[in-house]
């Protein structure tokens, strides 16, 4: 049995007003800078900025005060009875890699909102308040920083240093872009970071990016842990020259040895013999880039993560050696190869997923216990407050694509979902 | 003992203005899209529209009579004692890859101007007109179409009807391009076409593009034969998807099937046992391009050549075949290949080849007979002229990259050759 926390309702009194949010992602989705069903909406861009207002706005309606960080980290709180003690959080990212789709990240923003709605139109009163973040930047593209926003806000000083020389592919400056987005500071983001105990709890609402619960018709993912990710960025050099001037055997094609580095990843991934190791290669650039000449640079960017981090890292230490061996074999100098990110896996606090078990039987919502492949601001907010995140169902588990679909009806379970498992986090 | 071609001087007058030479290549090399020392000019540019001028504006110092044709062909002509003669004609291209160098083609435009310039200081009268051409886009660059203006000189039909549908990588089409360079014209560029005929010889001055005559210390290269170029159009389609989220048994990464194609390539060429063979991947590029997101779409371009047209076509059968068992083997669509050309070799005319090689005895400039591993304008000129080419030495044989050079002297040398070669033809 059951102690209710929503002491002037039911839990079935928690409706959510599915049409309007199905509206609100919608009209989110077309500040975007490639066409429909494509989303691209890259950090401090244009519609970045226009995206931001439309957040803020909702978060204004529903009647949150409305404050924004150095780097444009946004927090709508809802002030609880007891002001003084921390405050639950939840929130997500609404960037979106080039050509992808409209639910991820965005369902953890927009269904946060909604579920304050949900709570003050059930009567609910918090006792801690409530906070709503909306992440800068968890999509890496610009800058090549996974969850920049909440990486700062979880303390990482070296990142605040970074940002003083990072540059994005254009050569502007991360300061330069965060100014035309109207953040105009030239601090060290130190007042970025948040204490350890700022929150009692954060708790992310995201679509699963997996196939799982579409295939086993359930509800609702409990996540218990997020995969470990990192990063990786390589450069090949070597002499190019003329397609068909320059003869075979005087060649050091650096084009070549990208194309084996990433056969390399692949084959270094499915050494590991874990179904848990993934390895990708999501970019490979090519210097000059013109059909009769050969290639004398060659840039790639690896992606690598594993549920276990001595595994992933025993990859990563394959894949460098494969790198300096190809190096070696192909004469072309390996002029970088940096590891940008090599996080550790994050676990969820069980105090949250017991919560979230709680929410889902009270509401009949079957769920189940499952891992994070994807990474997402949760794994940097663990490190200074107990974390949890809920999962809900998407379409053959597409993400990072224009296919990406999360029906309205899951999306309203998770939204139920994360409600009673806030308002349950702000009474304890 | 050789006859005397120059009446009213001995080929020892003929002295080249060294310095004002080197000064307009430099000069021209700033019409650059990339700072120096790379050149990049490509076709309909500002900075080609700008080029063009600098070139009609030495045609005219020079007392040519200039015309262009609608793809801009510039055609400079010094009218011999019997106009009713087809004229002999020189000429080369000025546009430049991305991040490449100032010699290419630009030794044959400029040098041939200054060969103008030296036969009328020497006195020199020709009996058939002597004309100079700059070719439009011998690089394939923008439209993917190498040789575009002097193919559709020698007649190419399809070619005509082909520019109508293309378009370059921003989905510019070609009208547009040609328009924003004044070239406003909306015919099947059937009024380009020169009759066979039209020119009695044609003989083009350009760098060697290899390593051969610096190496062997020797002033010219007499090409007897041009290798025959290829080049192909590649797409691989998969589903993509999540870096963190799909397993890897799931995908099916359009990027690795493109790694894949890029070595086939090169294990086919060194298949082939000879060291003629030649195979680059200059070109490849993942969509959607990101560090978080399994390739969905790859893009590959393939340069093919070899002197023997037969062996050069059973390397682009095995890619063919090496594309079609990738795509089966990794389930990622081959949604195109595509042979964009596939030229026959050239031979050079005797007659063109003994004027030359006269033209080096009389100046006491060591020679050797050799091939063309590139391709030129003068690979289509063949079809409707006889045609010939004067190869000078250049560093290393560096060409295609910012370290491409060639020595004034060894400027000076190919432009008296030519001045020479042309003076005979002009007579004969
Ligand atoms: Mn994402
Ligand atoms: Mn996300
Ligand atoms: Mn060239
Ligand atoms: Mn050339």
């Amino acid at each position: 049995i059951h102690e209710p926390v929503l002491r002037d309702s039911s839990s079935s009194s928690l409706s959510v007003d599915t049409e309007t949010l199905q509206r609100q992602i919608d009209e989110l989705s077309t500040f975007s800078d490639t066409p429909a069903p494509s989303v691209t909406r890259i950090l401090y861009s244009e519609k970045d900025v226009q995206a931001r207002g439309f957040v803020k706005n909702l978060m204004s309606i529903s009647g949150l005060s409305v404050r924004e960080d150095a780097v444009g980290n946004i927090f709508g709180r809802w002030v609880g009875s007891e002001p003084g003690l921390p405050p639950v959080s939840t929130g997500s990212h609404i960037d979106a890699i080039p050509y992808s789709g409209k639910y991820d990240g965005v369902v953890g923003v927009l269904g946060a909102i909604e579920a304050i709605n949900v709570l003050k139109r059930s009567g609910f009163k918090p006792k801690r308040s409530l906070e709503v973040v909306m992440f800068t930047s968890e999509e890496p593209t610009r800058f090549g920083i996974s969850c920049l926003g909440s990486r700062l806000l979880a303390g990482s000083k070296e990142l605040g240093q970074l940002l003083k020389r990072t540059v994005d592919g254009q050569n502007i400056s991360f300061s330069d872009a965060a100014k035309f987005a109207g953040y105009t500071n030239n601090e060290d983001f130190s007042s970025v970071v948040l204490e350890k105990g700022t929150y009692s709890a954060f708790v992310e609402l995201h679509i699963e990016q997996g196939p799982i619960l579409e295939e086993e018709a359930i509800s609702i993912g409990v996540v218990t842990a997020i995969a470990a990710p990192a990063s990786i960025k390589v450069d090949f050099e070597g002499n190019g020259g003329h397609a068909g001037a320059v003869l075979m055997p005087k060649r050091n094609d650096a084009g070549l040895a990208a194309a084996e580095l990433a056969l390399a990843v692949e084959k270094h991934v499915l050494e590991s013999g874990s179904i848990d190791t993934v390895g990708t290669v999501g970019i490979l650039e090519l210097h000059p880039g013109a059909i009769n000449s050969i290639p004398s640079k060659a840039h790639l960017e690896i992606d690598a993560r594993d549920i276990d981090e001595r595994r992933r890292n025993l990859v990563i230490d394959k894949i460098h050696q494969s790198a300096l061996s190809i190096s070696k074999a192909r004469n072309v100098e390996l002029s970088e190869f940096k590891i940008v990110n090599q996080d550790p896996p994050a676990l969820s606090e069980e105090s949250i997923t017991k919560a979230t078990e709680s929410a889902c039987q009270e509401l009949n919502m079957p769920y189940k216990k499952m891992i994070s492949r994807a990474y997402h601001d949760s794994l940097f907010m663990a490190r200074i407050c107990p974390m949890g995140m809920i999962f809900i169902p998407c379409y053959k588990g597409y993400s990072h694509k224009p296919e990406e679909f999360a029906a309205p009806q899951d999306i309203a379970n998770g939204v139920r979902v994360l409600a009673l498992t806030f308002s349950k986090l702000s009474v304890s």
